[in-house]
């Protein structure tokens, strides 16, 4: 139960940024704590998750189901803990994920709602590798990308939550996985703690004869987080037959127009298929994801890594952040302590 | 056998252009007509395909197995009659497909000769509908683009000799098919004769509300022969989980740099498939093509335009037209008349 003098505190979103965000593109607020109406519960947000997609979220043209206007609380999905229930499916202390959104607390008809035994796994990995970006990751490199023993694939953003779990499934799969991050730190970590056999830094000099360097047979499987230059350039060292999964265009999230995609000519020449993710038509598969990573990770084949920011007031700063690509592993804000 | 007195008149590929081919991209000579040796042919032309391969093959950086070099003379397929054997598997009068390139006469030891039937339909359509064009098309939307009774199949190019053949097999099939063209006489040929539920000319007006208007629930094949502009429009109307097979790019024929292509948000968000269609790789369904086109073609289901220009002379003219987009139908010069 939260106590009589709780208050809800909330995040706005205020402002639609032009360009990556700012702190300024958000407000805040505090409310009283609602109370459960017949059919109904309350929870309390633990970890509130930080998305990219949220970005297009903030754009006055993204999907009417998506879309956010000033002055409503910003969307996303947390872990929560049940703490008061009319619900007759859940009671008070059962750990769920469901989108409360950037608040302490919020009502939930059970609607979309997930339960997590925390006993399984970390409940924060809930909002990762056996989260949603997990799914993505999972379900992309093993139905999309087919990869077979013996041949390359190469990731990117390869150490964020969809990354790290398309690269170390490649791995286990008897795939050679290569990485491209964004500094020598997260290369450094792709290879010693990930497993990759090699990780590209594309920041650093020219990203065509890195690649070159670590595919020599070229990429089997390209696993993209990023779209624009980086996909431009693999394009080009595609191998015969290639699967090209476009999971991310984070180099688009900050734009209104998206820029053009990479030339089709050499896809065309590499007999390449080219084939977009939406983690929605794989929710079928979470219990899956659940078992067969959750005991990749039991058994210390399978490692994550997570950015975690203390207090919900520090989530604005934290998502700018991320937009800035400057997290290192899965964005998350800790809104309140698991036990309290 | 020829007489006596012939000489060998032949095209070369004299300077490379830049941007468009124009007449004076090539050159001419005249030879003798060389006797066949011990395990080869002599040959008469009789057809020539034009083809914009080979606009390629005329930049200093295409691949070396295709390169022409100033001075050689111009590659190209062709139908051919056998004069002189000393080929134990060709014997005179026979009808064959062989690359005897822009000239009279040629010898050849059989490597990568294709047999004809001169009953089984016109011996010109090896080179288009019953040849590599037709199986491009026919392949491309048959097993890449596998359309489904009542789909809607878009085709760009819709009225050349691949896109006629994708056009019309998405049609017998039970699709709908809808055509792209670059003119009013196209579309209307395409609607009238090649039964396209609808024909769209890209030179006139909205492209985008054209497409919309006759593909109400999106594309749900694309079969796209341009690329450029008219993909990057098309992308933004796919249909949940289409295909889109890329089989050419003529927007980037004549540039030496191949331009970006489309942004591919809409194709991830539409979970839609890009897959390249290298016609090399189905050769093995070459008599497939011949069957299931021919009996179309003999039950007057399946019809087909060829733009024919007589005499080898006129070769590099009628080239340049096609490089502009002029010719309607299969490009082919009549190099001899088929029975002398």
């Amino acid at each position: 139960m939260h106590d009589a003098g709780d208050r809800n505190h909330r995040i706005l979103f205020s402002l639609r940024p032009e360009g990556t965000p700012v702190p300024e593109s958000f407000g805040a607020d505090t409310t009283a704590v609602p109370t459960p109406g017949p059919g109904q519960f309350l929870s309390r947000t633990l970890y509130l998750s930080l998305d990219p997609l949220y970005r297009a979220a903030m754009r006055g043209n993204s999907e009417a189901s998506l879309r956010l206007n000033p002055g409503d609380v910003m969307s996303g999905e947390t872990v929560a803990q049940v703490l008061e229930s009319r619900h007759p499916g859940y009671r008070s202390g059962e750990y769920i994920v469901v989108r409360n959104g950037w608040q302490q607390f919020a009502l939930s008809s059970g609607q979309g709602v997930r339960r997590l035994d925390p006993d399984r796994a970390p409940v924060s990995t809930a909002l990762g590798v056996l989260g949603l970006p997990g799914l993505a990751g999972y379900t992309g490199l093993i139905y999309l990308g087919e990869p077979r023993p013996g041949q390359t694939v190469l990731v990117s953003a390869a150490t964020g939550p969809v990354g790290c779990t398309a690269g170390q499934a490649a791995r286990i799969v008897g795939a050679r996985a290569v990485g491209i991050a964004g500094s020598p730190e997260k290369c450094d970590y792709a290879v010693r703690e990930l497993g990759y056999a090699a990780c590209i830094n594309h920041r650093s000099g020219d990203l065509a004869a890195q690649i070159r360097a670590a595919c020599p047979g070229g990429v089997d499987v390209y696993f993209d987080n990023v779209g624009g230059e980086v996909l431009s350039c693999v394009v080009n060292l595609l191998a015969p037959h290639a699967r090209v999964i476009l999971c991310g265009m984070s180099e688009a999230y900050n734009v209104e127009v998206p820029p053009p995609g990479p030339s089709l000519a050499p896809v065309l020449s590499a007999r390449a298929t080219l084939q977009g993710i939406v983690v929605q038509d794989h929710l079928h598969r979470l219990p899956e994801l659940e078992r067969v990573v959750g005991s990749w990770i039991r058994a210390g084949l399978f490692r994550y890594k997570e950015d975690i920011t203390d207090g919900l007031a520090s989530a604005p700063a934290a998502f700018c952040r991320l937009m800035r690509g400057q997290n290192f592993g899965k964005a998350l804000v800790r809104v309140a302590p698991e036990h309290l």
